[in-house]
């Protein structure tokens, strides 16, 4: 299989997400087109870029197009642990999302460097302060981060993840991080989104 | 000007948004390479496609590249007006986003189908049922909407907004939104993130 390249990988995480939830058996490119707003002929070579016959003439096989994404994706096979570092409102609000949920993904921390709000706060799993970032992130073999911080706390709890072996962060504040080669960052602040929508429109 | 490629304003959103707190009179691509991890030649590259002169000889000039920077990616001149729509816990905390202040977007009113909420919750600027989304937002000239409500709830409120007028949205739900040809989505939900961090790592 040749390696999907990154547009062609974002849009079939969209396809991968669509699918999860989609009540047929078979689906078309075209259908495809009218729920995603892709070109059909765009999905018909991202998918065939997946490398496996899910079937085309009838519409793919669903079941079958699933896994093949979540192959390609690396989404499926062994669990990707994550911790939230930051325990503000918005830390605290994803410290118990369903979202993850029968997901390959699973919060297994929280860190704050108040002591404070890591005794106070209630949680599903364990609160610590940011000193036992890198003891558990290696006892662990946490592989994500979350980053809720505030932001003047941003770039220097990047810096220490990835020391402490973090291979991507969920970058929720709007500061600009900076990280090595290797390590991917998703910006998805309100700020930056925004930015994103206008500069996109 | 040409047209910026869509990689290419993604860097320069970042970059953007870099500049609006960096220190110094001058930033030299070099020095772009070392925070933003993009080679030095296509930050180059990206600049010299804003079709402005910020000098480069010695580093481009922070004030004038920014200035260039807002305004090919449309973040200067008129406010653009935002609504929140979906006053969950995660809706509730993005109320009083200080992340905001200073851009020039604003938000100016939340949304929810459960009256109780839009009546009991506090907030600087109103909140009301989603049975007002279009008086509002024609009254209001809104772009932008950020939609936090639950995942079941959100195709359909999607396609009100599109409907009312709405050219671009923060998707914080997983629902993966079908919207019209024109109509920016940016999904930023937590699974959403994470499954892109897997994918591009």
């Amino acid at each position: 299989m040749k390696e999907l390249s990154i547009p062609s990988k974002k849009r079939l995480i969209l396809l991968e997400r669509l699918l999860c939830d989609y009540p047929e058996k078979t689906i078309t490119s075209p259908k495809i087109q009218d729920l995603l707003g892709y070109s059909a002929a765009v999905i018909r070579k991202d998918i065939s870029g997946l490398g496996v016959n899910c079937g085309a003439s009838n519409g793919y096989k669903v079941a079958e197009l699933r896994q093949a994404l979540e192959s390609a994706l690396k989404l499926s096979g062994d669990e990707h642990k994550c911790i939230i570092v930051g325990l503000t409102r918005l830390g605290q609000v994803l410290l118990d999302n369903p979202q993850l949920e029968n997901s390959s993904f699973r919060i297994v921390a929280g860190f704050d460097s108040n002591v404070n709000r890591t005794e106070v706060l209630k949680s599903v799993f364990p609160l610590h302060p940011t000193t036992m970032l890198e003891t558990i992130i290696k006892a662990e073999k946490i592989t994500y981060a979350i980053l809720t911080t505030e932001e003047s706390e941003a770039q220097d709890m990047a810096q220490k993840l990835v020391a402490c072996g973090i291979k991507g962060i969920v970058n929720y504040t709007p500061c600009v991080l900076t990280v090595p080669q290797g390590v991917q960052v998703q910006n998805v602040s309100l700020i930056m989104s925004l930015k994103a929508l206008t500069a996109l429109t």
